[in-house]
């Protein structure tokens, strides 16, 4: 049995995305270093291909810096069709992942539609929705001992009157992909029931932001349901978050549909020629993927070793169970002082008693270690 | 006594922004080296500044590519707000102006509201307009001999009933500014009236893209007019569009209302460094807007002998009145041959019978001068 979609009004005061303290704000408040302090809130990885910064060094664009970038991104839309297995028709490029979002919610979520929000997810699904305006129609997650999963039942019921779903898969910020089959099941579902409820299919937003470290896209699931749309970043697996690029791909109408939405030029001329040559190389994302994965065992080994509930993961982040909302205040509060900004989770959020971290690399995870260490569970 | 202004619903379908072909088209279509294609439509300069190259060479740039652009772009607001004279938290940035103007919609244009858009005028303000969706108000400017300045007695009457007014001052694709006085007219205006109407006053939206060039900013303004956000860009006087800088100028409050609808980021980490450090040298804007508008008298005149209409400018690009819009098709066309791209306007559009070109460089603009001696008037 399903229990009953929770819903929530749009808020009168527009929802707005939150971030962590500035650096330099944690520097000044625990009197650092701005050099010893270390991000562990944005799940990026510490340095970027030595390609990209060979690159930039090099400074051949194609275009000066003068120019605005190419109307088509042309080779840019190629590079990632390759990479993508899709055709150029089937690519639309972004600012970074949240620009695809936002054109996702321009095309596809009118003015007091709805969508669907499996939280917790990520923060900027709620925040377009409501920001359009439109309904958050928000479902639970199951618990934490099933993986934070989707509720498939209430997320069928909810999707019957929605005009988006919103998925990320890998789920951030809990760290799990959905099991085998799921999204397929809900996607079947969806499509069952559109000509029952006499409304098109709501277009579903797959993002796959982290889908690099678990090692599955399920951006091939297109083909079947002419309504997904899958998003992808350089922001993760390529370790390239600085350049601002991000996908959309979907069957060419989709596409279509997104593309009367897509500003005069948004991503910078040094970002389209550096993701031009990082998509172009098979190894990167393999490596850098490879080196965080086996990183990520390794913290969540050393920071279970001192006594920390830390959950399973198939992304590049980690996430801790810490009790209470209460005590992850402390945490997070005694991770600050010594310059290791965590991910946290306001009052009332689902995850307000866990905190979320980054895996980056052996020396500033040794600092994370030794926190662990020292605060204890 | 003021004409009616003319209004037009929104369309079914979605307006959208329309470039020219790109450089690679123009190449392969007339049989072309793409390296001969000269962009005259987007109103760029050829070259960026020394400083942004070398910096881009260094390397520099406070964070490695893999990381996200700082939350607050603190450095780069602290030297934006001295460049145009404002506080910090006078400032917003954006992915180029044209993200500024779509926070300005998504913050200030309600679904189905309206906006005043001042005809003709730079697109984007009635596409996003048409794409909240929210009516365009479109209010013809005055005629070519009186300079496509503004009707004041039409926009007064329409701001009565508009969330937003649209101005660009200097006017794209016009080339002039309004004459002294006239905006703050205008503002006057429009806060008289605002209590009689019973709402709040509209918000002017003045994207001063080109106001370097003539030498005058209205940004003062904002002190007396707290509902007026000014629009800045990195891709004209600084003639560097490719890094995708822009920003908003206004009253705090205002710029927090704005600053809800920020993305979490959306400025690539060399840009921000780039732009920071441009901002930051008072020559860079003043050296090429010398060279630009030197480089505009001439090629005006130079054309004017080959026998073409040019009227005045005071931006980087002339518009030449070439009679019909059957001759401009011609003229664009025989401009195209020679792999000279200048920016064109549909039919029914108020310059169907004009073409924009943009001021490049000395042997750039001589390709223009020995074609327009070529093609004839």
């Amino acid at each position: 049995m399903s229990p009953t979609p929770v819903t929530f009004a749009s808020p009168t005061k527009p929802a707005s995305y939150a971030w962590e303290a500035t650096s330099e704000a944690v520097a000044e408040r625990y009197g650092l270093p701005l050099e010893s302090v270390v991000r562990f809130d944005l799940n990026t990885s510490p340095a970027a291909p030595e390609r990209a910064e060979r690159f930039l060094r090099e400074g051949r664009f194609g275009l000066p810096l003068s120019e605005y970038p190419p109307s088509d991104y042309g080779d840019l839309v190629a590079a990632a069709a390759r990479r993508y297995d899709a055709a150029p028709e089937e690519i639309l490029v972004g600012a970074g992942a949240d620009e695809i979002l936002d054109l996702c919610a321009k095309a596809f979520l009118p003015p007091g539609g709805s969508a669907v929000v499996p939280a917790p997810t990520y923060a900027m699904f709620a925040v377009l929705t409501a920001q359009r305006p439109a309904r958050v129609i928000t479902v639970a997650r199951r618990s934490a001992a099933d993986g934070f999963a989707l509720d498939l039942g209430a997320m069928r019921d909810a999707a019957r009157e929605a005009d988006v779903v919103w998925i990320a898969n890998p789920n951030n910020p809990t760290g799990l992909a959905e099991p085998e089959g799921a999204i397929q099941q809900l996607l079947a579902d969806v499509a069952t029931d559109s000509p029952l409820t006499g409304r098109l299919a709501p277009v579903v937003v797959l993002d796959e932001a982290y889908s690099d470290f678990a090692g599955r896209s399920l951006s091939g699931l297109r083909h079947e349901y002419p309504r997904l749309v899958i998003v992808k970043t350089l922001s993760k697996a390529y370790a390239a978050a600085g350049l601002r690029v991000g996908f959309a791909i979907g069957r060419p109408e989709l596409i279509a549909e997104l593309a009367v939405y897509r500003p005069p030029g948004s991503v910078s001329v040094p970002s389209v020629a550096i993701a031009t040559a990082l998509l172009s190389d098979d190894g990167i994302a393999r490596t850098n993927v490879a080196r965080v994965t086996a990183e990520r065992d390794r913290l969540a080994i050393e920071l279970r070793e001192a006594g920390w509930n830390v959950l399973p993961s198939a992304t590049n982040f980690l996430l801790v169970d810490v009790g209470d909302a209460s005590r992850a205040g402390d945490v997070a509060e005694a991770l600050l002082r010594r310059g290791l900004v965590p991910r946290t989770f306001p009052e009332g959020h689902p995850l307000a008693a866990y905190l979320r971290l980054t895996v980056r690399n052996e020396q500033q995870d040794e600092r994370l270690i030794a926190a662990a260490r020292e605060i204890g569970s």
